[in-house]
C-alpha cells in the first residue's frame, strides 16, 4: 500500500526553519554521491519534491540513473526517515513551476 | 596530491556531541542508500572510519560494491565537506579493535 507521505509534510516543509535538512543519495557513473537538499518537500501524498539549485553533477547523474535515496532526521521530533524512489525532472511546466514558488517561499 | 583529513579531525571527532553527524551514500543492487553514522572519524591522515553498528543492508551493499560518498556538515564551522572514496571492510583484527574502541569513547 503506498505510504501517504503528508504525515511528514509538517516536519519536511519546514526543515531549513528547524536546520533539518533532507539528504538526498544517488548513484552516478563513478560511485555514489550525496547532498543536502534544503528545498526538500511533502509535494503531494505520492511525491516528494526539491529545487535543483546548482545544476551540476547531482542533475547530471540522475539523467543517467533517476534511483534516489532520501533521508531526513531529527532528534526533537523523533523522526527518523528514509524513503527511496525513483526521480523524474521537470525542467519546464507546471510541476517545475510550483517547485520553484514553494521552494523559494521557504527560502525567504 | 593526497589531501590530509588530519585537518577535519577537530570537526569530525567530535561531530556527535555537536550533532553532526557524517552521511555515508552507497550504491547497492536497488540503487542508492544512506545513513548517518554517528561514530565516523578520521582515522589517520589517508582514511576515514566509522564502526557498522546495524550490520544490516549498508554491510551487505558495501560488499557488493565498496564505493562510498561522505558528507559533513556544520553551519556554526562553516564547513560542507563532501569525500568520495573506497571502503575497506575489517571485520576482525587490529584495525577493528581500534575502529571499536574510539567509537565506544566517542558514545560514553
Amino acid at each position: 500500500m503506498p505510504i501517504d507521505l503528508t504525515e511528514f509534510s509538517d516536519a519536511t516543509n519546514i526543515a531549513l526553519e528547524e536546520s533539518s535538512y533532507c539528504v538526498v543519495a544517488i548513484c552516478g557513473p563513478d560511485g555514489p554521491d550525496v547532498g543536502y537538499k534544503g528545498s526538500t518537500q511533502v509535494f503531494d501524498r505520492d511525491h516528494l519534491s526539491y529545487w535543483e539549485r546548482t545544476r551540476g553533477q547531482h542533475l547530471a547523474n540522475l539523467r543517467s540513473d533517476s534511483r534516489v535515496a532520501v533521508m531526513y532526521f531529527n532528534r526533537e521530533r523523533g523522526k527518523y526517515l528514509r524513503m527511496y524512489g525513483r526521480a523524474e525532472l521537470h525542467e519546464e511546466g507546471p510541476v517545475r513551476d510550483e517547485i520553484m514558488a514553494r521552494s523559494q517561499r521557504e527560502l525567504t
